[in-house]
């Protein structure tokens, strides 16, 4: 008997049938990390996304651009990305199947920690002489393989070009022009929803693996000097989370008291991770099963000042879906030093400040009888020198187009003076909430699903939530006759000019109808019968406790609104 | 003295100096055919994508689907992109540039048509002795440049993979799963929007030609036998537009005369055009720089039934932004053959009907006595074969797991036979209406876009229509004063909840903020002033008229409604 299918099997199966999930490219046989959303899927990944615009661009009033997915070499230089984004891989010697090491390894020993570096991977699985599972045979020595898609742009092989592993560079890369479009006041935010690309080794699980995704990711920019406490902090502080804390115990604590315990970092980060669990609850994704996880130390990017996942409980275990981070000042820094273009910000003072310093000061007649026509450049070297670094000296050297020149002591002074300050020049740092949406997609699918019997046969249905689901009422004759579809086709647009996403259909059987739409998470079904040709009533039935009322048609509008925002219930 | 900007230029640095679009990449010196969407023209290009949406999903209920961008080898094998897709291109043979052979020679001997085959183009540029522009080296043999960007998915080099050039393959690939979402039904269609990618030789003008663009695409499914009439073709019938036949002379014609003269080759097609008339005025579309051109026949694809192209009158010359075409049964049968699978559609006849027909019978007994345990497999083998290729033979041979058996004549008989058929199975034919977003959205710029002067300086207006504008109305108090403040954020507040796109700003002065709004193409602000903390009433500034109304701010809502939806006007 072959073994009952898994969750994640059922899931996508139910996904498959009725138009949520198709895996892409299935008439040729298909391949692995690539899923078409289909008509309900899309419109799923539409409402969430909304949802989302909701929170980051009308609540939080960041900027949502729209950049392209194929970048340049330099940009992934100086991201990391070229040197760092990389998995460690074996093939078999035989049979030439690819495995990720560390996923192979955590099959072959779960519990264990994989190994972090190419040297532990190798002496691993040496040690414990790993061989292919497929065929048994010896495999490669483990080595580096980079996750991103490269292309080359334009004709002949000159410009190599990948394809973004996440759409945060554009919004580093862009820092000046949304600086100035924000008129020159910090905090502020970008925001961008699109495709990411991940080259997987051995994709897996559905749309939580991809090498193709969806993200939705903010980079918000803050004057480190302030990022301790966020002005609108007191929204969230009192959330309460399921947390586990890099150091200590896994807990139940208000957003508020992470902070002041020092769990959190600051405010600035808490903040995001409060909007980030009302997000995903909203969404649907079930509150037992959410967690916030603080990344371990040696796990956090070197650069990072703190990091929190969200992760769902799924079918296979705890699941990242949301990642929030405080990356400091490195990805401005590093694209800085890369490109040479200023990308700092600069906050003026109440008032002017004066500040000592010392100058080198070139003396330009010396200068101009000794270096003739390159003084001018000789002169402006030496104003660049840090004072310190020349007093006491009886000569410096100064670059002068290449060319190193000697300059002796009597052609500057070294002057104490004061300077007024306006204002304040620091490279802002960036708090990250990156969310991934086809990982939420799933959790709400898996955490919506429920099977029972009807009638001896398998009976599913997908609580969604009523703001979330593709469709949110369906509208239905009891028979295909036109005196009651006339009446159901008028109720529809109704609800349909309110703007509710409606279904309508007048074939087979009622309880049919209403099984297909428990099966795609219909929160509500209205039902036209001949009493509503007579009193003008109709029912309304709830998908989860399938109790129906009986409500004037004329006040269809407002009665399903107010189911769908959960201002009353079918009782 | 520099020559003059062009209107090109002008629009593109406006654009960039307010956010709309930014050239990708510029800290690295930027790459050609690759644009951001800043924050102003992200919102631009959400407003089109929408007012899209209402006409292809809301009003005819096609479904919206979400595929990926990068597709494996066969998909275009079998689509013909990889043989097909591509353009003739010659290089300097010292500087190394490259040039697409058309565009040279367009640019070299205007007026004269460029050569179309790749014989024709190594002919001509021998025959003119045409060099490269810059240093007046030879130039290469032209040869065929494929346009798609290639990669390679997973590691290893072994499966290539494409980005899409169009969005249009995952609609034909899905066509079963969409069918059987669409309860096997015709016509339905299906729709993208997202990005295409096309690895030009040398990207110009802005957005109009780059490299990673933005498609709206729909392919609407339609039984070919049905497809000459459309049955909302009334809705659009009487629209009169500039057209271009490919046979006759340029005029303006309504497209119900257009299908009745047989310039279009049907309801169908004349039934999208109307419907992109529609959406392209509605989003701002100058209606007299729009024109359709019909392609000519030697242009068309060859199995397209007809073409017509929605081309805008820009700076430089009629751009092609949408083209609708009748594929004909081209994509699916071409999908079909390639994967082996069955994409085609049935429809049932209203009563079933009796055909003759003449088939092959086995005789079980002989079979059984003579071929043992194969001779169920003979049997199913002659049910196969056609009844004219046996008459009057003596013996046939089959085929049976890969051996040959021979079958004597006292093994079958020939009978003829009535079948009852209960429909019809087809390939259904394509309607593909192809937007090119950037296309639009930059037709929109520059037809909105106007200069002047004020106290002699320049002064710039992008009069957008009200409905797709950024930044629908603006709320200004008069001066950065607390009470004027707080009167104006209530407004921004009650304005921003009934669903416009507002903007609020307190610093400078009144004229200056005005005048940004007005590049913007904020079409209404309104001001708070001291009468207002007195009366209750606001100014509503007309971004076109520079007129200016007084107007309860208890209506504001209301009135601003009124405004963006035309239904008055400020006098």
């Amino acid at each position: 008997m072959p073994e009952p299918p898994d969750l994640l099997s059922k899931v996508l199966a139910l996904a498959k049938r009725r138009g949520f999930l198709w895996p892409a490219y299935e008439i040729y046989g298909g391949v692995a990390g690539f899923y078409d959303y289909g008509p309900l899927g899309a419109q799923l990944k539409a409402s969430l996304e909304s949802l989302w615009r909701r929170y980051y661009v009308a609540g939080e009033g960041f900027a949502e651009l729209a950049a392209p997915v194929i970048a340049p070499e330099p940009v992934f230089r100086a991201s990391g990305h070229l040197d760092k984004f990389s998995d460690i891989m074996v093939e078999c010697t035989r049979c030439g199947e690819p495995f990720r090491a560390d996923l192979l390894l955590k099959e072959l020993f779960p519990g264990e920690a994989p190994p972090a570096t190419l040297e532990d991977t190798a002496r691993i699985l040496k040690e414990r002489n790993v061989r292919c599972p497929n065929d048994k045979s010896p495999l490669s020595e483990p080595f580096p393989f980079n996750l991103m898609f490269r292309t080359t742009i334009g004709p002949g092989t000159k410009r190599a070009g990948y394809l973004r592993p996440e759409t945060a560079q554009a919004m580093f890369l862009d820092f000046g022009l949304l600086y100035r479009f924000f008129r020159e006041k910090l905090p502020f935010g970008a925001v961008q929803i699109g495709r990411g690309y991940r080259n997987e080794i051995a994709p897996r699980q559905g749309i939580i693996r991809l090498r193709e995704f969806n993200m939705a990711e903010a980079e918000v920019f803050v004057d480190p000097e302030k990022k301790k406490s966020h002005p609108r902090f007191s929204e969230v502080s009192g959330l309460k989370l399921h947390m586990v804390p890099n150091d200590g115990a896994e807990c139940d604590l208000s957003l508020g008291e992470a902070v002041s315990r020092g769990i959190m970092a600051h405010e600035s980060i808490a903040y995001f991770v409060g909007i980030t669990a009302k997000i995903l609850l909203e969404a649907g994704v079930d509150p037992a099963k959410l967690r916030f996880r603080q990344h371990a130390k040696d796990e956090m990017a070197h650069y990072a000042a703190d990091c929190w996942d969200a992760e769902t409980l799924l079918s296979f275990g705890w699941t990242e879906v949301v990642g929030v981070a405080d990356r400091t000042c490195y990805d401005l820094e590093a694209h800085m030093k890369a490109s040479g273009q200023d990308l700092r910000a600069f906050v003026r003072y109440e008032k002017p400040v004066t500040v000592e310093k010392t100058l080198v000061s070139p003396n330009h007649a010396v200068l101009g009888q000794r270096f003739k026509k390159d003084a001018k450049a000789v002169a402006k070297a030496l104003e660049s020198l840090e004072a310190c670094t020349v007093e006491g000296r009886d000569f410096v050297e100064v670059d002068v187009e290449g060319r190193k020149l000697k300059v002796d002591k009597d052609c500057f002074t070294v002057k104490k003076t004061t300077d007024t300050v306006s204002g304040r020049w620091f490279t802002p740092h960036v708090i990250e909430p990156s969310y991934g949406v086809d990982r939420i997609i799933y959790s709400i699918l898996e955490h919506a699903y429920f099977e029972t019997k009807k009638e001896n046969e398998d009976y599913f249905v997908l609580r969604l939530k009523p703001q979330i689901a593709p469709v949110q009422v369906a509208v239905f004759p009891l028979m295909n006759k036109d005196e009651l579809v006339a009446v159901a086709d008028g109720i529809s647009a109704t609800l349909k000019a309110a703007g509710f996403r409606t279904y309508s259909e007048a074939a087979d059987s009622i309880g049919r109808r209403y099984a297909r739409m428990d099966e795609i998470g219909t929160p509500f079904c209205i039902t036209v019968d001949f009493d509503s040709l007579k009193d003008g009533t109709v029912t309304v039935r709830d998908r989860d406790t399938t109790k129906q009322v009986r409500i004037p048609s004329s006040e269809i509008v407002e009665t399903i609104g107010g189911y769908i925002e959960g201002r009353w219930r079918i009782e």
